[in-house]
């Protein structure tokens, strides 16, 4: 009996080429199929909500996928996977859905995280999730800023080059940006060993880390990572928070802030209408 | 003007052969020293506190190196090594200290911590950091155990074989449990995305973050390790807490538990006398 499954996968993606297969390269999209085919011995397409850069993280990426021969139950799916997978990927659920879920097609709503450091030392253990900015910011600005982000726009100006859509009006339903405590170098909140405060050489000070967290209707191609540097350009100073909703207006990428590195950025979650977000509603087998 | 300098650093060692100079390999010391030589132009031989294997990280390895060309202040010198390590080393700090100063012979005391998650999923974002043990842990039991380590003993039956020292006693300082609250995947106290508890498969619940630091005036060969190792049996209820003062009177390597994998082990300080200690007393230059 044929059955569709939704999987949520987590991945560090410092090593990979990015979500998409491409031949002769290490992908996400590429590994999972290869566990499945592993596992069903048949080919199987594997269907992300969206295709993420070389560098970018998911907590909560969805896929969709059309088993032929799997008669089990879901969670045994996900163990299966699990055991075909190498350390940086990890499917965190799998739920039967109907059989024509497409996990890019059905998807209503997207939620994006991107990382930042504001000064402080460089972080041996958490550099492949950060971009490591060494100046101060002002976080205010960056959030009188980020209040222009918000609402149903022309995004034109956050869209790469060369990747143009059809429409370029997205709704963005919110743009927070959440400071998290100072934390020395190491700091047992991360689960890493605490250096003495009064150890810390002088000038290179605590670092605060800052979250962006951007949630739409959907997505132009490295929206987020353009939000970000432009916002980071607010809270450097060089361009003040109202700068913003004139560039939006202007629909000039060339205007817009430098594109943030990849290595910060994390699909966070997706949502889908009732009839796959409720997982309750598909019990396994 | 020969000058020596003690370094401080921060390492990920997942991706490294050990601290030691390999043929052929790559090595934290290699690296250091190859960043050295490149900066003074001169052949640097770079002494850590201790050696390192591979897979083990550190947050304040403690290295001594003396400079026949350096004319610049400390803090010049911690820049410029700094510009030639790859993003997984870090040097947090330099100091001068006497000519005559070796990270080895004058080290008094060191600290080791060692982190576990018990339970939960698999976390594609630190694992590289952790041993994963999928089953409970009594954390007051391990706690029993732990206190009949500590104190001045003969610890043959923590020494990895092949590798035995003159002398197999040490004072064990402290043998520390600390217990970090429970936390969902990817929580935010760990600066990365969150998800909903309710998201969370049921069965894999909550993880708990356990570390177990170690502080004495040496170590042998894999005693960390081995500690934990045995701490675990007892954990499980494999032992009892009592078993281990028997288990260093027996002084029989084979008894003792398992060797935990390198990779959940930092190397987090190093003390020293007070000649080395303040960096206060050598003002750089």
């Amino acid at each position: 009996m044929t059955r569709a499954f939704k999987l949520t996968i987590a991945y560090d993606g410092s090593e990979f080429a990015g979500w998409q297969v491409q031949p002769g390269q290490p992908t996400i999209q590429a590994t999972l199929e290869e566990a499945l085919a592993t596992i069903t011995r048949s080919k199987v397409r594997v269907i992300g909500s969206g295709r993420t850069d070389a560098g970018v993280h998911a907590l909560g990426q969805i896929a969709s996928c059309v088993l032929p021969t799997w008669r089990a139950a879901s969670a045994d799916l996900r163990r299966a996977i699990n055991t075909k997978l190498p350390p940086t990927i990890f499917v965190t659920d799998v739920t039967e859905a109907p059989i024509d879920f497409h996990a890019i097609r059905d998807a209503t709503r997207k939620r994006y995280r991107y990382q930042i450091q504001v000064g402080g030392m460089h972080d041996v253990f958490a550099h492949r999730f950060r971009w490591h900015i060494r100046i101060p910011l002002s976080v205010d600005a960056m959030r009188r800023a980020a209040v222009q982000i918000t609402g149903r726009h022309d995004f034109a100006c956050f869209q790469a080059a060369g990747a143009e859509r059809k429409s370029t009006v997205r709704t963005v339903h919110a743009c927070d940006l959440i400071q998290l405590p100072a934390v020395a170098y190491g700091a047992p909140d991360r689960f890493v060993p605490t250096v003495n405060e009064a150890d810390l050489p002088p000038g290179d000070g605590q670092a605060l880390l800052l979250a962006i967290e951007v949630e739409a209707d959907g997505f132009l191609y490295n929206m987020v990572r353009n939000i970000v540097g432009t916002l980071v350009e607010v809270g450097r100073g060089k361009q003040s928070p109202d700068w913003v909703s004139g560039l939006i207006a202007g629909r000039d990428r060339d205007a817009a802030g430098p594109t943030a590195p990849a290595k910060g950025l994390f699909l966070q979650r997706v949502d889908y209408g009732p009839q796959v977000s409720n997982r309750a509603g598909f019990p396994a087998c």
